[in-house]
């Protein structure tokens, strides 16, 4: 199937953290995030959060306004510090490509 | 640890659905995503989604302004129309509680 090029497109990644590192990870992280949804006219919402009954778990969920758009994220300066700098931390990484069924949030989520 | 009373909250539902009624099921949930962030104050963001490798698997991201938010959402006429009508398409349901990282999106997200 060609990528969807038509947006928006919503990605989930499922990871895990090494234990002893997650506080810097957690910081490392938020730092990405809002660098990303701040600087990337295409990306349009980047929700991170832990698992409350297993801390090391992570998910990431991201809105992004085309499949170009997550393209060019994957290229910026903020992206790649958090990869080079996470490289260490992330035990597992799985990338969940999806197909939306509904997305509703209060107010106006634009590009 | 008591629920966490100040908000926003973040809740992921992982759900398996029987691959015979997938097309069913996600027509009521998108009934019931749309009405609740439309008429609910504290129902803040509500994205479904399918997995592209895997039709029948479906994750549910939801943001409340609170708990008492998610608490009333249970009591709608619409979730509990979609709940009792979905029951028999279910094979699954995973309710993860989660502890916000960052949650950032472009624009407004407010109740």
């Amino acid at each position: 199937m060609p990528p969807n090029t038509i947006g928006p497109i919503v990605r989930i990644a499922e990871l895990e953290i090494d234990p002893s590192q997650i506080a810097a990870y957690k910081a490392l992280l938020a730092e990405a995030v809002e660098a990303s949804v701040r600087l990337e006219p295409g990306v349009l919402l980047l929700y991170a959060v832990s698992i409350k009954s297993e801390p090391g778990q992570v998910r990431m969920i991201e809105a992004y306004a085309d499949h170009g758009a997550y393209e060019a994220h994957l290229t910026t300066p903020h992206f790649l510090k958090y990869k080079t700098q996470s490289a260490g931390m992330v035990k597992s990484l799985r990338l969940l490509e999806t197909e939306p069924i509904s997305l509703q949030a209060k107010g106006q989520i634009s590009s």
